[in-house]
């Protein structure tokens, strides 16, 4: 029945005086759908890494890439499979899907490519690589704007402006402060810890082992997981950043941590409000209770409260087999409106690349300052409305037609009423700037410019987050709500005012 | 053995092509107690809703309420019984609590009574409706703080000027901040939330279902699950607000994140406390371990430590079956002080109904500007001691005497330190508003006083709720702690310094 | 089989009618490695406090303490073993560790020994009882700052100063706040709360309980689990800081909320960096497939994602039984940098007792105003590299070096620009106190040395936890990260020329 075992026995009957513990950690594994090869180069990862790193093989062990052969994963009913190819590679069909078989593809675009104990392999596996057998994903993840994290943040101007204000070291010099360049790998560690690094081939290094010394290639900005790292084959993303290597677990990216990674206050508080919603708290209670690898995931049966993946993007049926929703890795494919404001909030973008947006202002954002949206780089009613409808049937599921539009028309009028807000933190904005009280050439580096960014990147965001996610009142009430929106704008009036009364003066004195 | 099923069957015969999977669901029930029947109108619901909304139907299956009639329950023995009628009707006794049941109560009270394929139901399940097997829970409920959240909010003008004052849009119209009355939407979403919104009915309207257009009553500020929601029938109260619909779970209600929902940070940091006590420690590390559906609940067998529930409502007994504390369903009832600031923690007030406190200003709070209790309308001294006995009595089962004595003398000494440094707080707030730098006709919406709330409101709240509940010193002394309570009113001084420095200068021009 | 219960029966015949329930208690046991005999001093407590606190009890009998004797502990193979010492005492080794077994240890040098219905007690085990059978866990324990933890903070006249601002109660008298000498009580309830109290025997007094009036020791600041209590036997330490009463499990230190019951925002974020981060996205996700009770800790097959105990102290194998890291109670022992800044980061100290160290500045502090370290007191390059090493091995069991070393050389240069950071703020800071706008003879008592406090006690700190343990990117970006750390120093540069201006006014006014 275990297969993998009795087939690593023979094969590996020298290295097993070092890991007998293998057949345990196997035996543990919970499903064994097939009989499962190794390919010989998996096995002989396998020989060293379980002795150098054997958390790595532990938890592939753990697995579906060790249980089941793609062949196999192929012959599953369309609905339940995970792999998305209708064809496979020759080579890669009959074994498991292990070491060898994940880290040698496309050797030929993988600058990162080197020789590794007699093999050619990559440090870094890609979306592309991944494409093989998972090419739907990864074609809809292209297209979508986590793909393109790392631009839309960086080669935006206006972003890269206020990511450069925020991180960059401050140095006093005669008592002024003076912001230098943030260091790539400060970037590494906050913005693109989740948006991703560039990660690039500087070159070859020596590490020490506890094999000896070894060459391998030196990685930029590396380790990184980001949603939209750039590969060293020139592709984008990581799948990783959801499905942890080495399990590639369909519970781990289902369960709401793994988003939790990103989408948090202050921000973008989706995981804080969705803790504190009536959802949030059955998924604590019961989730014990759900089964969170079951393929297509059955609403009612398999859970009884959504998760982040149910209505962001996982494949759902109802109990008698009927799709609710199909699955998609574009996250941004079934909302309507973009919550996060930017500095508004707006229709979707229609393309995931960003950068290409320019407003009426002559500037790359999706709403002028005063709050007009870049209609023609979004999404149109017609569109909107068809992506409503496609969320509120996932609702529908489990609430009525009356309950869920209730909810949405809340939202909406949620929508207006922060960004009247935003406007009107924007009009005091533009007030400081006339009266010369701050100056407008970098928006996001004085007091009251970064009292304005709080509003819209703080307190807004943070309301309508609460208010899409069915719950969360007291943090739309007070924790980053509105009680903060509210309190932060008297700030900023009292803060022109105190500082236009000394402003006054001081020219008064000059006179 | 699973009576549910096989009864289904032949009665639904037709309709079974559509929901074979309501087996598999049903096979999922944990405990099936009796045969139990379901009355046909509830499997004409069911007919049709497991088709159209299977969530809700799956989460029904899943309760308790589909697997006992109400009849077998009335069978226990006192302690282990859930419902407290002591007669049922003869028409709902022998039959699984379906839709029907709930949602044909009472029709003649219900303005949301309207004709559904055939039937009379009514959208809104409320406490009265409850009340038809639960009678004791009901009464409880009714006479507490919460039943009464709306009004204690909104009917109280101190309480409903802050409202407006926090979640009114504000607007900029020459340079000033005008705030407009909150939008009902926005009230719905922020302090609504948690206290209930008054769901009325405004008529009738079609709504577009997969089954076509049907009729539904058109209601107020729904949907909306606040805990002193008042429905269409004229009840007060959600039971939902703990007991989520379909499965009304005892275990949901007795789980932490139940409350979670509500008693949060900033204002009441219940949860956020809980989570940083020793008490939350143990509940994380093991909770899986112990039983939250038994009743009564047994302390050391069926939990090692207490979650809300535990201490503010669930009825205890020991291994042995003495009654440590009795099921409450008002939720003050074991409560001696009010931690909760209304601007001092004070002693429990003796109605559910606040808005009948007038303190010696005149005003309805209960304590005066400068902490003076209005002790006519507060538990008395004997009453407070014998709630704090009832408090301690429950310690007592895991703690010595003296060790539960010295916990509530630690917390009676941060109850009067934290109303000293609210005091502070507000004479600085007085000197404020007699040297004219802030305004007191609206003593909510200017800077200053923005401070002074937060003095009262978030910090003091905060230490004593950590006080409390055993743990969170981090909490009390830096998050939302002492740090916060020191910093702030440094801030006050300071602000109020530099406004006055500010407004002697223009008066100072003036002359 | 059930000893333990086959034993109790006769000896209690008694008592059973009181709790027959003890049956099912340990029947739910999970583990009997022997049989279990308990002590005739043992069961005579339980006889009346399983009636009188069943909650101990009970969780008592779910420990390993309740299960096995210290006699068969001992038999075990070495890295098996949880108890260190070669050599038991005879009256111990022969029954389970129970009640009598703890309680009655050292009584000569317990001033909280007392007559308890017949035998002599002490109210509080300590360390040093512990170590009866736990030699080498106190010991190492004994010589870390966690020992020292009172200590280091109340006789440092630094941090004694910083505690007495934040912590005393504020009056107001002329308009002036007026800071108090905290309170015991608060104190106890604030740091201490962490840290430890001194708990001393006042003398005796009389509880009422259930049983009538009893005389106990009456202790000061008691009750208390810090990590560095003071002991009415001399000692320094509670381990049940970690391993909760009575269960004193393994499985409740090893899980991350037991560390986060101190170790949280804003100071040491480590509890809210690890949530946010890959790590804690597994662990959250997966844990409920691991196994916190083994020994050693097997990685990959007892787990798959570390918590704090696997990096910070835990006993770690592989899975072919080779020891990655030997088990530590010293919690340093494994740093070689200590990120929480004081007010820079800087290498660890060399003796857990921190009061000892002298920096150039001649004050008791780690680094000088500047950021020099005191290096005499602090780990040489040598002894870091060691530890820094040790910490890589640990690692190294799921990621290749290449992958660690990346990692770790992205937190030296953290480290760096955060010691920079708070060196612009001790920059301006200096600015302010010359230009007497505050006054530095308390340096954490005015608003803008507490804005400087928060640059390097939260910010600096928080990045560079964030930065240590591998993710909570957003964490470091905004929420206590560079945001803050940015927004804050452009508020010292606004309030200092603020108040500098209003300073030369009143200035020019005296003139």
């Amino acid at each position: 029945m275990h297969w993998i075992i009795r087939y690593i026995l023979p094969s590996l009957a020298v290295s097993l005086l070092f890991f007998p513990d293998i057949l345990t950690a196997s035996e543990k594994g919970t499903e064994v759908t097939s009989e499962t090869k190794l390919s010989p180069e998996t096995q002989t990862c396998i020989g060293c890494h379980n002795i150098y790193t054997p958390g790595i093989v532990a938890d592939w062990l753990s697995s579906r890439h060790s249980r089941i052969t793609p062949a196999d994963a192929l012959k599953l009913p369309l609905l339940q499979r995970r792999i998305s190819t209708e064809k496979l590679p020759d080579k890669l069909s009959g074994y498991a899907v292990g070491c060898y078989e994940c880290h040698s593809q496309n050797p030929q675009s993988h600058k990162d490519n080197f020789e590794h104990m007699g093999f050619r392999i990559n440090v870094v596996v890609s979306p592309n690589d991944c494409k093989t057998c998972h090419p739907v994903e990864v074609s809809q993840f292209s297209d979508s704007k986590k793909a393109h994290a790392i631009k839309n943040l960086l080669e935006n101007p206006v972003y890269h402006a206020l990511v450069n204000t925020i991180t960059g070291v401050k140095r006093i010099e005669k008592g002024k402060i003076i912001t230098e360049k943030p260091s790539e790998k400060t970037l590494h560690e906050t913005c693109l810890g989740c948006h991703g690094t560039k990660v690039e081939v500087r070159g070859m290094k020596k590490v020490s082992t506890k094999m000896g010394e070894i060459i391998v290639p030196d990685l930029t900005n590396w380790p990184n997981q980001g949603v939209g790292r750039e590969n060293p084959d020139g592709s984008l993303g990581a799948c990783t950043a959801c499905h942890p290597r080495h399990a590639f677990s369909i519970e781990v990216a289902r369960k709401p941590y793994t988003c939790a990674q990103c989408h948090l206050e202050p921000d973008v508080p989706a995981w804080n409000v969705y803790k504190e919603s009536k959802h949030g708290n059955i998924y604590f209670s019961k989730h014990h209770e759900w089964d969170f690898n079951s393929v297509p995931w059955v609403v009612g049966k398999d859970f009884k409260a959504p998760t982040c993946a149910t209505c962001h993007n996982s494949l759902l049926v109802s109990p008698d087999g009927e799709v609710i929703a199909e699955r998609t890795h574009d996250f941004g494919s079934r909302l309507w409106v973009r919550l996060f404001g930017l500095i508004y909030a707006h229709p979707q973008p229609k393309s995931g690349n960003t950068t290409i947006i320019k407003n009426k202002d002559g500037l790359p954002l999706p709403t002028t300052f005063t709050g007009e949206p870049a209609s023609e780089y979004l999404i149109d009613k017609g569109e909107q409305e068809k992506r409503l409808g496609a969320m509120k049937n996932i609702c529908n599921s489990c609430h009525s037609i009356s309950w869920v539009n209730g909810h949405f028309e809340k939202l909406e009028n949620t929508i207006k009423e922060t960004n009247e807000m935003t406007l009107s933190a924007t009009r005091l904005m533009l007030e400081a700037w006339e009266k010369g009280i701050e100056d407008k050439t970098n928006p996001f580096d004085e007091p009251i410019e970064k009292m304005w960014i709080k509003q819209w990147l703080f307190y807004s965001n943070s309301i309508r987050y609460a208010s899409a996610m069915t719950g969360a009142h007291d943090y739309a009430t007070f924790k980053n709500g509105w009680w903060e929106l509210s309190d932060n704008l008297q700030k900023m009036r009292d803060m022109i005012d105190i500082k236009y009364r000394l402003l006054q003066k001081r020219d008064k004195e000059k006179r």
